[in-house]
């Protein structure tokens, strides 16, 4: 089965009547009306993305960390060494990355996949093997990925979440890791948007302003190598990385699965873009978990018209963000679930 | 034993040494420097106020909601009817507030105090009685409180923090509920402050324009009344609330045990705002948690150089906007208690 093409299939806006039911009983919880901000808006959309209110817990969340390499990086466009993103799968494997120690906190799982690092990780227990290939071509002269590549990829994704749905997760979280990634969802972002390379690329985890404006010189000759085709799936697998095609396929497998995904980060966000694109429902599903300092991201989020709950100023990766917002998401879905009505408690209402 | 003085006594300033140690460490964990954004202030706060690094797990946490009424409800500043303190407190005892639903999603308990409420409490089970009188006095034209009274409310919120902190919190959560608190909360911050009436003067949870221009009239009579004294205690007192009086005593008794304390609206910050004009260092060991849409809280917030966690448009009280940023204060910790360092896991840092 074409995974990514059966979840695509499955995809249905939220269910108006359960938004409507949520908004109905925000009204009567015993609180003054509205006075729980964002939050009430957030249980709404939980109710119509699980199809009935209150909407079950989203609890337990768990977080999958595609992991990809990229011809870029021969450009110079990281100060970082390709090997990090072996070294770092390693780690996340062995519990001691950052995305660890959040996801820990908040009661979340972390699934990590392999689908593009360079090199070979059959020795490390715990990384899930759906490497389609060790890294991508390089963007500035070829195709990222071939089309049949591209489809692997978000098959592997999409079956990485009806898997984490399947085991009980009733909350996914994106996350990635790749050294460079950030410059092919610069290229992403810019082709999907329209923007220019430079309003759309970022410092990643810390370059400077030569290396920025070189970085941008390569988003640009990406997208003039590509030329003007804007199909989404011809633009991932010409722009993209092997992780961004893997969480398009996640967020859409999710989203099929009827289990609200919270999105991070400008690599995530650009592979929501993607889904967007294909599949413009998709977006309700989604859940902006944080606002990263890197601008594709923030350009990305204004295009859906997603605003982030939080904004700490993280330029990680690995899903951090989105991972410190799960426990958000599960208040909001309390409160739906577990407060009383005025009349259940007997508190006078003011306009009662 | 006068507890509020005793922990007015034990305070210290946060630990420097523990603090450098932190910010060394955040450089070596396995992630680009200050990738974690504010997540990394705040650990090295954390170390500072435990001192040691890596912090202890600021866990569990615990929120302490202190009620109280208020004599200048007579004069119509707010919507809701008294009895609704009193209704409200019953509703926590109960579960079924807001932020019973929020606290039990962070994990974290809630110990309901009643130190002022107008009428009889005895019957609800599961409320501590620390009442020191029935409902301040009308601060339009008297004082809210004798300072023998403010001294046992100051007491018990002290003592509240260190039963609590006795029986095993490691994070306190500041909570308030009291029907019109906002009034009294908007007199302490333009007394102590210098501020304007109106423009610290908020809408509560909900009221019309003509109501608002009321109620910025009520502050300004209680201040005329009150005259030019700016010594905090006699401020407090004077303007206050028994809930604010108990706040100010539970912050300072949490910061006096060497435990975090998580501040959130209006409310808790006029309390936090008395307590830095009597001991500056408390505020390096307290964590602004959410900014509410009252404007006081801003002020307050701008006043003592705090930056909160979380905005998400709250604007009910109870604590929780400071409970729903619990799990960023503990995920902060965990980032320095269980992260990996470069050298620990073999990952090739950029600058090594």
């Amino acid at each position: 089965m074409n995974t990514f093409a059966a979840a695509r299939a499955a995809l249905r806006p939220l269910d108006a009547v359960a938004v409507a039911a949520a908004e109905e009983r925000q009204a009567r919880l015993t609180k003054p009306r509205g006075s729980l901000g964002r939050l009430e808006a957030l249980g709404a959309r939980l109710a119509g993305i699980a199809g009935v209110c209150p909407p079950p817990a989203p609890t337990p969340a768990a977080v999958a960390v595609f992991a990809g390499d990229h011809g870029v990086h021969r450009h110079g466009v990281s100060p970082w060494p390709q090997e990090v993103t072996a070294q770092m799968v390693a780690n996340f494997a062995a519990g001691g990355a950052a995305i660890n120690a959040i996801a820990s906190a908040a009661g979340a799982s972390v699934t990590v996949v392999d689908v593009g690092v360079a090199g070979d990780l059959g020795g490390i227990d715990g990384v899930v093997d759906r490497k389609v290939r060790a890294s991508t071509g390089d963007l500035v002269d070829e195709p990222a990925m071939t089309a049949e590549e591209a489809t692997a990829a978000l098959d592997a994704g999409a079956a990485v979440a009806a898997d984490l749905v399947a085991g009980g997760a009733r909350l996914l979280v994106t996350g990635d890791m790749g050294i460079a990634n950030t410059t092919p969802s610069a290229a992403l972002v810019a082709a999907l948007t329209g923007r220019a390379p430079a309003d759309v690329t970022g410092l990643g985890t810390g370059i400077d302003d030569a290396t920025w404006r070189h970085k941008v010189d390569v988003v640009e000759r990406a997208l003039a190598r590509h030329g003007d085709d804007r199909e989404p799936l011809g633009v991932l697998a010409s722009l993209g990385g092997l992780e961004h095609a893997a969480l398009v396929g996640f967020i859409v497998g999710g989203a099929a699965a009827g289990v609200p995904v919270v999105v991070d980060g400008v690599i995530a966000g650009s592979a929501l873009l993607v889904a967007a694109r294909l599949e413009p429902t998709v977006v309700d599903r989604c859940i902006a978990g944080h606002r990263s300092v890197e601008p594709g991201a923030s350009v990305v989020l204004a295009d859906l018209g997603l605003t982030p709950l939080l904004d700490l100023e993280l330029r990680l990766g690995e899903g951090t963000g989105a991972a410190l917002a799960v426990p958000v998401v599960q208040a909001a879905a309390a409160v739906l679930r577990e407060m009383a009505t005025f009349d259940s408690a007997g508190v006078a209402d003011k306009d009662g």
